[in-house]
């Protein structure tokens, strides 16, 4: 099963972050609403701009983004939790 | 009895995804903002723009949508309990 | 007298929507928020848009409508009581 | 002394509805938000829209129009108490 | 000293309305949100419009004007206290 | 040190109005929200319209000018107290 | 790790701005909401326009900025504490 995301709409898996320390140990996150990171799993085709064009999307699947944590919608499918939001929750593009 | 939806709106009959475990179990629903899946039965002729265009629709009748929980308001036509809500709200069309 | 309803008004005269069980006992409403039905019985010109054209409206007198319950304002005609809403405010058009 | 509105402010004098029933009892009004009467005593020029041009009013003195009760600014002029609003506010013109 | 208003801005001087009875007495003003008078000082070049363009002003130096009790803010100037409010607050020009 | 605003933000620094009177004594400020002085200090190169042309600056350095007595974000630079506000903060110009 | 700001966003590193009297003592910050300064590590494309033109940005990496002590959003990049925020919150840029 899969979801073609409508207009600006993006599908995102949520990634934890490397939360470890130099000897190993992992640090939980205690922080509210500090940002997030995730990959890009689907993008729909644009936002519609007011004269009917569509703006292309910025992100494409398979990028690495920065998100506000409570960003979007989560929705399980087939057993992933993957979050629905609007790329213009998306931050940035994660660059190794 | 048939309802034709003006402009943006889409009419959709709420499809209970399955939650049933491996082992046939079904589990029960129980979080409160979580999306929601629906078949699209109607939908309008499409948003009227700033200038006077009309946008057209990119859900049809027969799409399988996800949309948020409390989106849109319950109609009864003929026994049914139908959602009426905008195209806006509806976040995905699931592919099989 | 009549009312002749300005821009993207509507005049609705509500139509209590039939909900007798089919032993024909009458179930009375409680919801709060659900739809209601009525009939148009005037419409203004159609919205003004931005660019100064006029939108035509996409109901007509004697459509069957559904909307939300608390929309539009009361008015008393000749001892009929109508409501005046928005063209907005109408969710889609009843057919038989 | 006379009031000239600006742009797409109306002046109107509000007339009370006739209540009278069949046996010429009048009925006192006691809803609150209901809407009412007036007949529009002076017009301005009309709204000026984003781009310069001026949309001219649906209204003209001496009609009669529908209002919510709460709608306008009062304003006092020559012992006559007289409502000043938006056009917009005005929902329609009754007709005899 | 002179205030040049910005834009869509104007400076009124406010002039209390007569409110003296046949007999001479003074009534005074006790009601909250009522319009009130004043004569306007100064305007500005206009508003900007989003194209750009200048939308010239609706009311000029010396026109008598309508303007809700509370619009505007007020400036000392020379002892003088005025207002400096938006063309936008004012209802209408009063003419004698 | 100096800031150089973007768009539409123009740098004041606060001039205490003369508040002095005949016999030569100072009248402390008491009310809240009344407007305030100042000198511009430096302007941006304007606002970005929709269209993506750049208003000009209706104020420029040197200016002494009106504005509400919160408006703007205080800045400390070299030991200056600085505000930084917009355009549409400045109600006027004081002119000699 | 880098990342890349979509649109009008800044990433900016927070630089203390110097609070140390002549005779050297530090003084610590104690003021809620004043604006405080940074260096702009990355900036987006620019902002996508209505008329799906991009304006170009009004900073660059390197800068010195001043912004609102709460603007924009903490991300941790390589144990780095950056700030994601919209062009729009940078109040003007510092120069030496």
């Amino acid at each position: 099963m899969k979801i073609r995301p409508l207009h600006d709409r993006v599908i995102v898996k949520r990634v934890e972050a490397e939360r470890t320390t130099a000897s190993g140990i992992v640090i939980p996150d205690t922080a509210g609403e500090k940002p997030d990171q995730g990959e890009v799993v689907a993008v729909g085709t644009g936002k519609v701009m007011d004269d009917g064009k569509v703006r292309p999307m910025a992100v494409k699947a398979g990028d690495r983004v920065l998100f506000g944590k409570y960003s979007g919608q989560a929705v399980k499918v087939d057993g992933d939790e993957l979050l629905v939001m609007r790329e213009e929750d998306i931050m940035g593009v994660v660059e190794a």
